[in-house]
């Protein structure tokens, strides 16, 4: 027999999570049934989405069950396959993370190639959703145009660094950054070629974009809410387009915010904001893979990662990320 | 000489305008320009955004000078021509609103058609750039489609009364409005051809949007900002779009008001929000005026009109249409 050690959601948060939500069990594994494989994760991903999951309220996808394990994006190698195309071995990309042993029908798991000097990890930032994350915002949602003055919140976490550096190499005149250290703010510039940054916790979103954008922004790239939009609302430009991916400055309220204060900007400047989320662009995974692998081994594009060690941190990982404990990508290495 | 008597911004509201921040003065006019034609306006349009343009802010349009005469959609007769084109007697629209004689360069005025058992008061209305704002609100940023439900606020104005009809004749499987009374709601359900209509005056306009339009809206037309937006985010099926085209709302604030508590609902549902205004797109007017003019001809599409009599009575038809003292479109009749 095999078992898998899986953290299962005890309980739903109030507001900000705790370690007694959430459970350890050791679940004992049925053989593979024909069509199926066992997976040995290596990588799991912490994402800010997974704290809405676990409200039981009506959103895009259904909530995390109570007594049920989490899931959410993982890398890792098959241990033994039942199916056609898969082999032990493999290194296979899935959904059954929190978990160490992931099994399942071999649907759910994507084959990918291991590529020299680039972690299996990368597989859920740089070339994964995260990255698709990005992608699709700037190109598909946003529609950034060359030339044009972007803004991105939350900008030297995993979504955030990558859209600065897209829109860098899709032609945007100017990259603006905010972030919530000094150290953060310093990497963007540094690092990721973001044109200016600014540290969100020194106060004033709204003046320090204006001084970061003197000449006002095109596109808006959100990951935070809060006062943050209300900032890019007060510095778009006419016509200027907010892709609405995060607001993880909300996620942890007991209480609904309130939103914007000048939310008649949009009428008056012809203003766009469209929420979205990314499992519904899935159609543009190929022309972003392709791009994204040119540009990494052009050295184009860089990338962080948080790693945290043990699946017993899984939580600890998931807590910090949602502070703003990462830079980059976090993620668990089991 | 002839005299022109024009209604002046005295000084910038603050809040509710008063009588005070208006004056009338009597202005000579001097004699025609070679391409210039006089005017004696008919009918004088007072609209909901020119409460914005007495405020000293940037915006999609100059505010309205101090001191100098208030402008807006007139419509009146060629009493005199120095322009081709133009003859004594011509019915034109223009924009030189607010007072009884308008002169000025032939280019800003637009010969139209009169047009047997119709008001000239309509080509500010049905026929002009009121109807064309429903229209390119629903059709070009919305993209209302077939079978989709539409909610109008502010229903049984000049604007709300065509997007209903509008949306009918292009196909909406149903159409809610609120408005501020229970005559105009009934208005909307036994003239316009709505489906259900409640009075955001009872209350609660979430839960009564809920009950008029029970598998939710996809169409969501703004013309009063605050709760009734909070409310549509509220209501959206995923995938859906606001067309935000007036906050009356919120117009006379003198504090900004905080915005909807639910803007997380555009990332989970995947909506849009998207700001305009009419002037943009004009080039949309001649597929509007064809249709309808048609649909006029053919009773398709009724109207109503809160007509005020007299120049110096211009202020108080403004005042009561921001109250929601009219029905249909409030015009002056000279």
């Amino acid at each position: 027999m095999t078992s898998s050690t899986q953290i299962q959601l005890a309980s739903r948060p109030a507001g900000w999570p705790v370690p007694e939500n959430f459970r350890t069990a050791v679940v004992e594994l049925p053989p593979l049934a024909p069509g199926e494989v066992r997976v040995a994760n290596e990588f799991l991903s912490v994402d800010p989405y997974m704290r809405g999951r676990m409200n039981d309220v009506k959103s895009y996808v259904p909530p995390y069950a109570l007594g049920e394990a989490m899931t959410g994006g993982a890398v890792g190698r098959v241990l033994e396959s039942a199916a056609d195309g898969l082999a032990a071995g493999d290194v296979v990309v899935h959904q059954l993370g929190w978990r160490d042993i992931a099994q399942g029908p071999a649907a759910g798991f994507r084959k990918v190639a291991e590529l020299p000097g680039v972690p299996l990890s990368a597989y859920l930032g740089v070339l994964g959703m995260t990255a698709l994350t990005a992608w699709v915002g700037l190109l598909e949602i946003a529609h950034l145009k060359k030339g044009e003055t972007v803004f991105v919140s939350g900008a030297a976490g995993a979504v955030g660094s990558m859209v600065g550096q897209i829109a860098r190499l899709k032609g945007a005149g100017r990259v603006v950054g905010s972030a919530g250290s000094a150290e953060k703010v310093q990497l963007l510039t540094d690092k990721y070629g973001f044109d200016a940054a600014f540290n969100y916790k020194d106060g004033d979103v709204k003046g320090q974009l204006a001084a970061a954008a003197p000449g006002g922004i095109d596109v808006y790239f959100d990951n935070v809410g809060g006062e943050h939009l209300e900032a890019a609302l007060a510095a778009f430009n006419r016509g200027g387009r907010a892709a609405l991916c995060g607001a993880i400055s909300q996620y942890n309220a007991t209480e609904p915010a309130a939103g914007p204060r000048n939310m008649a900007n949009l009428i008056t400047r012809s203003l766009t904001l469209q929420g979205f989320t990314v499992g519904n662009y899935a159609q543009h995974f190929p022309a972003f893979a392709t791009q994204m692998g040119d540009w990494l081994a052009a050295g184009d594009v860089v990338f962080d990662e948080t790693v945290v060690d043990g699946l017993d941190h899984t939580v600890d990982a998931f807590l910090s990320m949602l502070a703003g404990g990462n830079t980059g990508k976090m993620v668990v290495r089991l």
